[in-house]
């Protein structure tokens, strides 16, 4: 029997009634569209195909209220894309989630003994 | 648009630098062990094979300093089985973190507003 330390991993993810809304994944995406203004180069620096990445970002702005991310000119075919403030606060409040999360595992883990 | 309400939602699980070592279905069967006294009829209520089982449970004591497990006569071929100080201990700890981390995320589900 291997002396070891025992680690609490966890992940989380945002879901509406429809299935899923946000996980890490998405909000990489919308991260990179708001440095790119552009769904194609957000896509192309993720190594996800522009159909997969307008895919999740139509799904994303189909389940809020408000939509996440708009396009500008050009629309499907490589136009500019920008967030919202909709998007914005999806970021800000998803990587808070995280550092809490992330805070909880750690304290768990600290307090875990066999 | 829908109108939708997000719902946080989360799963944690514990590793060693070993792998993976507890995980809710682990934390199942040893709660099964613990109420038959037995793997084989642990494995059947979980509508597992006892190899499986059995698999599982030599994982758990090979990560641990200590056995969460132990055998009485029959051996590998359904014996008795109960649980060790440190698989009670670990059922609890595991119940314990589930139930912080369930709280965890209905707070998290109340904060998250788009």
């Amino acid at each position: 029997m291997a002396t070891s330390t025992y680690q609490v991993y966890g992940r989380f993810w945002i879901q509406t009634k429809q299935g899923a809304f946000l996980g890490v994944g998405r909000i990489e995406l919308l991260e990179l569209v708001q440095k790119y203004g552009s769904i194609s180069k957000a896509a192309k620096s993720m190594k996800m195909s522009y159909r997969r990445a307008w895919e999740l970002i139509d799904s994303m702005n189909q389940h809020a209220k408000k939509p996440l991310v708009v396009t500008q000119t050009g629309g499907q075919n490589g136009g500019g894309a920008s967030l919202t403030t909709t998007g914005e606060k999806a970021i800000v409040q998803f990587r808070k989630i995280e550092d809490i999360h992330k805070k909880f595992l750690q304290v768990q883990t600290k307090k875990f003994k066999l």
